[in-house]
């Protein structure tokens, strides 16, 4: 099937497709435009209707904009990723709410009980990452919808950022995000994708 | 701020927005109109260009297309599950490939040593997670792109499905999602969301 047949197969438009999807690239460079606190509101104003179980948007943001902040952030992050982390107009960390059941009963109202179903501390943990992961997922194709280069980093010490900016022991930091409009030389190649006959499976 | 002004604070168009994520709704009742692979085929040639640590792209997709496989689900499927999942025109179960670095020196042509990074099999099943739920999400934003509803359940056995569909112990069963298009009382009242000032913060 050619790529011009299966974009037509659906009905997001095909420059909704290139904007979200197939043009999109993780950048490694930023101009220094800033990220507005009012983009950023409009990113989770979209996003936030994605689905979660039980309804617990788990997902925490934190964003630092201090140059503080940022000092606090850098030793903890990768070598080959301190440069960009360092230059990037804004760095959100993103973490998940291992507490996000207190919340329950206004979220999933119709179930009042559920926050009780959660009360087990390391099943509700792995809950809490889950649905904050998936967000992550909506919250990426959310910053590409605000027309913005998004940079997703996972090479960082984890354990470190969580103790570092999360002291309360209630969330856990899941994965660095880089945000900005790209600058000079921001794309390595595209990365070969898998297709949908080594992927998709039928019985 | 209103809602008008934040969506137009977007790049992507009002229509996909609400397409997307605004209109969309988890669909719990299905008309039994088919999902056929060419559909399936075109969402994922879509999210597949989304971002994973490594480009590794763990998710895996299983399609259960006949009623034996689908039998083979409904006993590990919660009580409140089962009605739509034995009624859904397509189930899919949606899994990790915890032996995806295998194919890293493919996918990650520049850093061929990436696979022998992740030869610890407990971290690395960590890593499959992680990435195969940042795909869920991006495949929940596919299905919608393609007009379809999705309706994802967590509420399984999924050490038992895991079992039953994946006997080799290289996969891991992570989320359920019914796709079809939505039937008669197919959506509950919306349930509330956190604003950005609940979940974004400032350092």
């Amino acid at each position: 099937m050619s790529a011009v047949t299966t974009a037509d197969l659906l009905a997001l438009d095909r420059a909704a497709q290139d904007l979200l999807f197939r043009a999109a690239r993780t950048a490694n460079t930023f101009t220094d435009e800033p990220v507005t606190d009012a983009q950023v509101a409009a990113i989770h104003d979209l996003i936030r209707y994605g689905p979660t179980a039980y309804n617990g948007q788990p997902l925490r943001v934190l964003l630092l904009r201090s140059p503080e902040s940022r000092a606090r952030l850098l030793p903890y992050v990768s070598s080959s990723n301190r440069a960009k982390t360092a230059s990037a107009p804004l760095v959100a960390v993103l973490a998940a709410d291992l507490d996000f059941h207190e919340r329950l009963p206004e979220l999933y109202p119709h179930r009042p009980q559920a926050r009780d179903w959660l009360a087990d501390r390391p099943s509700r943990a792995e809950q809490a990452r889950f649905s904050a992961t998936l967000q992550i997922g909506y919250l990426l194709v959310g910053v590409r919808a605000a027309g913005l280069a998004a940079g997703p980093m996972a090479g960082f010490d984890a354990a470190a950022v969580t103790r570092e900016f999360f002291p309360d022991g209630r969330h856990e930091a899941l994965l660095l995000l880089n945000l900005g409009h790209p600058g000079p030389d921001a794309w390595e190649r595209r990365l070969p994708r898998l297709s949908s006959e080594e992927v998709v499976w039928t019985l």
